[in-house]
């Protein structure tokens, strides 16, 4: 009894694609424009920052570090989900406010995260980038909300989302009337566990063949250590990413959260200059 | 930097138990009373319904044949999350009318879910126990706000979610003061294909041994076919449930959603039967 | 390129099924005799025994144990599959001799694991029933060779087989001429940590719904604990399993291997009791 | 009761390493030579050939075309792990007869897979490296016989092994004397179905982390789909490989197994090319 008829017949090991994120629909890639920069062309756009916003000294010396190296977009959490509720919860709307003030001082647009669908307008009125993190990505009511502005949405898959329910969790989106989507690899989980989660890069290639969407990836939850990150960046680029989100700290033996995937600002830079590189050998740049 | 102060120290595999679900800190099971009946007690309580309310003959007729062969609260979707935003999403509000009515005809206390933290107060203004499905296992501002309520709240495990995870999300209803909480097991994702879920019963015995919340099984999601769901559920109540919350519809072949694995009236009557006798053989009696 | 032409078409969740395990091509039960004991009848058998074969004592005074509180059939490794070269790996054919004496002893016919196909002549030359562990699922030459003896074989699913695959490994020896085959669920592997395995018990109705072979199940290493084994002994039986497989040591707390998961035969004689109620609301009973 | 004396304190997730794969035992990397080429050196290694040996024209083109285009192992199995007793089975010792011809022929080195104890003598005498398949990596009794060789051996994960067990399955090897083992990433079973298996190319630095043995991916299995495998591979390399295994075949579509994971020669030639970019990006040269 239920209704596929506005979906794709399957295509891919029987993983069926909605409509309005179905490439065949719209074979030109979608390139979401951040302020100028464009997510999904043939640049590859690096966004950087903290897990969480802590303080004051925290983000502003982190944004700059990130700006120094060469990252273009901010990112940074004010509400945080966490697996515990007596862990640190964000800053909230303070946090917010500090991501403003980094971003008038170093010109980097930002991209945090919201939860509820009641702050949906007051994280918007700050963030260039709203992202939906893994544990909401079926939170179909959020979907809703986010599909209803005209603002760019960061969608990370969920944990143990297939390809198939992560297409269609975008969709949600679209078909609310917002094609602004970036679509973010961040690993999945398996039954390994010397890693925090397992990195799929094969969803970069699969999802680029199925979507006209951006996809980017963040090498730092997809592995859980920061000595893992610089390989896992290479490769993902090496696969044909858009984009990554990195996590970086201006002191990660500090961090509040995510310290040990958190990369020094001297690791960012190393990596930032080996990234060219592989921009390079697969014929793009970084933008 | 993280503050596990609050927490037990590790038990089980390294699963970490927060304080307030702690067997330890409360070695007597909470029982959860919905009007007089006693989830948690040594009486296994049958919870049946529709996936989703659809309309007012088939929620009425559902009703009484689940009253009739010895259910004892009703659930029934009217809010509905649905993996594509093209399949029916519930009848909403409407919904929740025909359940209160379904409850006047047939005194049967209701069940139903709530996705949205904006319409938590709107939900519990009908529902006797509200339910946070699979998808929002991690949704951290419901689980805060249906915290704040003083009414049983049914908890199912995330599909992707550890035991732990499951354990800290029922530890931020009680961390807000609600008590009341109801675990259950609906099956979790594996690589096994020919079951909708692979129904985790481990986590009954797991589960009770480390909280003292009521803990009951889900067998229609747990298999996705309702041949299966008689021996699955004759097992969950072997393996110690509390309690059995089970698709029923009156005409399956009909059901707007999840027909396959819905039991039509005669299925769930002559299952009744069966799991008396299961009850008995494990000391225990269905209420 | 693949000829799939002996095989059925996809019956669940596209599982296919090949023609000699395939319950449509033969609907009556297949029953495997050992000695007088009928696996795979309404009459459910008790397996239990030691993990490996230690010495003398503990091998004489386990099974011993297991005959006195009603089990049938004793299981004990002489040749042991482990993760670490530097574990107990078996006493080898010495292990062989004691199972033997063992049997003589206690009159109870013998269960115990072949790795290697240089091997099976040998150890059928002791065993009553040959086991292929869950790390040989796939091991097709020695599934050929098992294949070829007349001697009943309990095939132990792979702990990361689907349910297709299963039948598939089974089909191997069946093809040879051997129908004496004993589907054994022990747990697969999943993201769950809390437990050893996942132990799937949704495998026994759908097994015994696709093939004509007795299902049993191994609580033991499904779950890893002792205090877990009870629970889901008891679960499995009420879901249809044929007989269960038990890890029971006389001095668990001095086990070479699995010590944390096997019984004390006061547990095991306990278990035994109840079990026989479980049987018995099922319309069964405990051979 | 269980010794881990021989074992490292656990370095990452809990993961142990055992003593003689460990990095910490020999810091400096090992370099399995075959013939002269170098692999776990600076230079990346690529195998490549058809999934199995069909006959004489398909493995002479095919073999010409892995050497023409720069690959420098040929790859070809004669004896197959099916998980069909229906499907093709290999050639058997005919296949290796035809390799052996195939090596004259081109010069290149052969690596083909071995899955009974009772024939590793036989395939020794035909093979510069054999292969250890996904499905025998915890076969213990075999791994010990190719231990006692003193030949190069291909280890594949099996795809439900951690990260700890595929070290402990190389340690047995070791343990037997024979250091020249190459792990292969060759994808892990997962929840997801768009893909054959889930490369978790994660497990690239970790394993360089965690020993000094070589360790090279196979992009074939690892996505089960032909236009996947150049983004994979090149991923790789940019993660750190130190070789690739490659399923190529000169006619992809009349192959007998795996076709639709096969490059052609040309699909292959163009792969090549990429690969020399990507490895010069990171500081290495393509062998």
């Amino acid at each position: 009894m239920e209704s596929n008829d506005y979906n794709d017949p399957a295509m891919i090991g029987g993983c069926s694609v909605p409509i309005r994120v179905n490439r065949k629909s719209k074979p030109e890639p979608t390139i979401v424009k951040v302020n100028e920069i464009p997510i999904g062309s043939s640049e590859v756009v690096i966004i950087a920052g903290p897990c969480s916003v802590e303080n004051h000294e925290q983000l502003m010396e982190t944004a700059k570090a990130v700006k120094s190296a060469g990252g273009v977009i901010l990112r940074g959490g004010a509400f945080k989900p966490r697996s515990s509720p007596y862990n640190f919860q964000g800053l909230g709307e303070e946090g917010l406010v500090l991501l403003k003030e980094a971003r008038k001082v170093t010109g980097l647009p930002i991209v945090t995260e919201v939860m509820d669908t009641r702050l949906v307008e007051l994280v918007a009125g700050y963030a260039d980038i709203l992202q939906i993190g893994s544990r909401n990505m079926q939170n179909y009511p959020l979907l809703k909300e986010v599909g209803m502005l005209r603002k760019p949405v960061l969608l990370k898959r969920g944990m143990m989302a297939t390809i198939e329910e992560f297409l269609l969790a975008a969709e949600y989106i679209l078909n609310q009337g917002n094609d602004q989507v970036i679509l973010c690899e961040r690993g999945i989980r398996t039954f390994e566990t010397s890693t925090r989660n397992t990195l799929d890069l094969g969803a970069v290639p699969m999802l680029k063949h199925l979507t006209h969407l951006p996809v980017i990836v963040d090498p730092s939850h997809g592995t859980g250590h920061r000595w893992m990150v610089p390989s896992m960046a290479k490769a993902a680029v090496a696969a044909g990413a858009d984009g990554l989100i990195i996590e970086v700290h201006y002191k990660p033996e500090e961090a509040l959260c995510d310290g040990q995937q958190s990369l020094s600002p001297a690791e960012f830079a190393k990596l930032m200059a080996d990234l060219k590189k592989i921009a390079q050998a697969v014929g793009r740049e970084i933008y």
